[in-house]
C-alpha cells in the first residue's frame, strides 16, 4: 500500500502531483489509460514521453513488484519525474534520460508501454514496442491530434498489434458555484491500445 | 490474481459479462467509477442497483480481501449477478435481494458505495449511506438523467458529504472498417462522488 | 443583405464582434440557438440577458423586417450591444436597459425569445414568455449549469410550452499546428426550446 | 417563404424528411454545415453525395433565387432526393445522377459545395472544387471517420483553400421520460470548411 495514495485503483487527483509548466495527463484520462495498459502487480512498464511522471507514478503504485521506466528527453521534466516519484515514496520508477526509440534498446522487455508523447517518431517507436513487448503485452497511446490518432491506428496494424481498441474520451468536470454546477470541458483525447500480435487471441 | 481477468486494474470488456437484457455500466464508465470509489484490497462495498453485477465483479477483484454486497430488487438481475460472480470465480460477492434503502440496514458498514440505480429513492439512499459509511468512505453515483444528477449533487451537500467531484463522461468508441475509424458515441453519463464528511479534509 | 455579414445564414465568427470581458455565446452555439428560434424575416425577438449582443446581431440580420429587443441589466454590456449593432449597421436592434421579467412588460409581443442569462429569475421570465409570446412563438434557453437546465425543462412544462426540444452541444474546435490538428473543447451547453402551447401541434 | 418550413433559418426536424434506409445528416449537424457554407439567397450549390437530400432541401430554402445540384450515384437515393424536393415544394433542386468528381464537369460553377459522402475520391473531388468554386466560395465537408477528417484537412491545404475551420460536433439529445431527461448521444462528426484561396483574406 502506498502511503500517499493508499488505494488499489488508479485516479490520483491532478493537484497531488508537482507539475510546473509540464503538460500532464489528466486524472480521468490516466484512469482510462491505466485500464487499457492491463497492469499487474509485477509488470515491467515503459512510460515514453513521461512528462510530469503522473502515469509512471500510477503505474508504479499498481505494479508494486514490477518496475517503471519513465523515458523523457527533456531534462527539466526528468527532474520532475524524480520529484514525483519521491513524493509518492516510490523506488520502482527509473527516470531514463534519452529519446525514443533509440533509448529503448537499453531497457528490459516490457509487459506494458504507454506513449504519452512521441516527438515525431511514433511509427518507429511503435515498431520497437511491437518487437520488444513480451507476449500478450499491451501498448497504449494517447493522442491529442487527429493526425497522430490516425497514424497510431494505422501503425497498430502495420506493426502487427491485435485487439486494437480506440476511444475518444471527452470529459467535462462540474465546478460548483452557489448551487450551480457548470461543466468545464477537458480537451478530448484519443486513447488507442492493442496487444502484441503473437498472443493467442481470446 | 483473478483467473479470468488476471490484471490489477479495472476495465473488463463488456462482452466478458453475461448480460441478457439487463442494462450494464460500460467498461470505460466502470473504470472511472471504480477510480472514484477509491477501493482498497480490503474494502467492504455496497453496489446498489447492481444490474448485471459488472461493477460488483470489478470491485470484488480489487477488494479481494474485502466483500461486495450487490443489492438488487429484480430477481432476474439477481440471478445474473450470481452467474457473473461464478464466471469470474469470485466468492466475495454477496447478491442481496431487496430494495434500498430498507435492505441496507442489514448490511455491514461499507468503505465504498456505488449507486447505479436508485429506483426513485436517491435522497433517502444517500442519507443512509452518509450515516453508514465508515470514516473516509466514498459514495459514487452514476446518473443518466440531468434531474438525477442535479438531485445527487444537492443531496451530497445535504447529507454532509465533502470533496464532491462531478464529471460528465462522453466516450466514443472507434470502430474500424477498411481503414476508416468511425466514432460511435456512448450516451454521456454523470459520475458524482464524495466522501463521508467527518473525515479530516486533505 | 447585411454589408458586414453578407450571408443569409447565421454563423458570424466570434472575433467579428466587439467583446471586451463580457461573456459571449460562441458561434456554433449561436447557430444552433438561432435555428431553434425558428426566425422569419419579420420576427419580433426578445434577447434576454443579451451580453455582447451577438445573438441580437444574428437575429437582426435574419429578421431584417422585424425588430430585436436586447434586454440587459448591465450598463457596460448595454453599450457593447449598441456598438455591435453599429458595427453590423443594424437599425432594428433596440438595446433595452432593465431587468427581466419586469422590463418585458413594456416590450411588444414577441415571435421568438432567447434567454442567454436569467439572473436567477428563470421561472418567472419563462412564465412571462409563455403569456406574451405570439401563437406558435418559440422560446430558446441556453443553460451552462445542470441545475438551470433541469429547471428550464421543468418550467417548459409548467408554463405550458409544447414540443420541448433539448440538446447538449459539446463542440471542439480544431486548431492546426504544423500538420497536427488539436481539438480544443468549448464547454458543453444545454439548448432548450419549446413553442407556446396554444398552437396546434404538428 | 417555404410553405412546409416557413422559417428563414436552417433546422428542419429529421422526421419531416422521407428517409427510408438512406443515411441522413442530422438536424443539428445540418445547421452547423449550412452556417459553414455561408449561403446567400442567390447561391449556386453542389451537394455531393446528397443521400436523402436533406442538406439540398435546407440549402434550396435559403438559396431561393439560386440553384442546388444534388449529386448522387445511388439511384434509390436519387429518387428520395426528388421526393423530398417535392415534399418541400422546391423547384430549385436538381437531382444529378452520377459520380463525383467526373459528373461535376457538367455543373455550373458553385458558390458553395457540401461533401457529405465522397465514395473514396475525396482528394480529387476537393481538387475539382478548388478549381471550380467561384471566388470566395466555400467548401464544407462532413466526415464521420478520423482518417477522412485528417485527409480532408490535409487536402484543404494542398488544394489551396484558405481560412480552414474544423469542428467536431458531439450533440446529445435529451429525451424525456416522466420527469427525467436522458441524454442520447449522436455520433460525433467532423465539419471541415474553407474558402477558395484566391479570395483576399479578411
Amino acid at each position: 500500500m502506498n502511503n500517499i495514495w493508499p488505494y488499489d485503483v488508479p485516479g490520483i487527483p491532478d493537484d497531488m502531483f508537482i507539475r510546473r509548466d509540464v503538460p500532464m495527463t489528466k486524472r480521468e484520462i490516466r484512469c482510462l489509460a491505466m485500464s487499457a495498459m492491463r497492469l499487474r502487480n509485477s509488470s515491467i512498464v515503459w512510460d515514453i514521453g513521461a512528462g510530469t511522471g503522473s502515469v509512471s507514478v500510477e503505474a508504479a503504485i499498481i505494479a508494486k513488484n514490477g518496475r517503471v521506466y519513465a523515458v523523457e528527453k527533456d531534462a527539466q521534466a526528468l527532474a520532475l519525474i524524480q520529484q514525483n516519484a519521491e513524493r509518492f515514496e516510490l523506488d520502482n520508477i527509473e527516470a531514463v534520460y534519452g529519446e525514443a526509440p533509440d533509448i529503448l534498446e537499453k531497457l528490459p522487455a516490457p509487459d506494458a508501454v504507454f506513449i504519452g508523447g512521441s516527438g515525431g517518431y511514433m511509427g518507429s517507436i511503435m515498431n520497437t514496442c511491437g518487437q520488444r513487448l513480451r507476449s500478450g503485452g499491451t501498448l497504449v497511446i494517447n493522442c491529442i491530434s487527429l493526425e497522430n490518432a490516425a497514424l497510431a491506428i494505422e501503425a497498430m496494424r502495420a506493426c502487427g498489434f491485435i485487439g486494437t481498441d480506440i476511444i475518444q474520451a471527452a470529459i467535462s468536470r462540474g465546478s460548483m458555484a452557489v448551487c450551480h454546477t457548470m461543466l468545464k470541458a477537458l480537451n478530448p483525447i484519443f486513447i488507442i491500445s492493442g496487444r502484441r500480435g503473437d498472443e493467442i487471441e481470446g
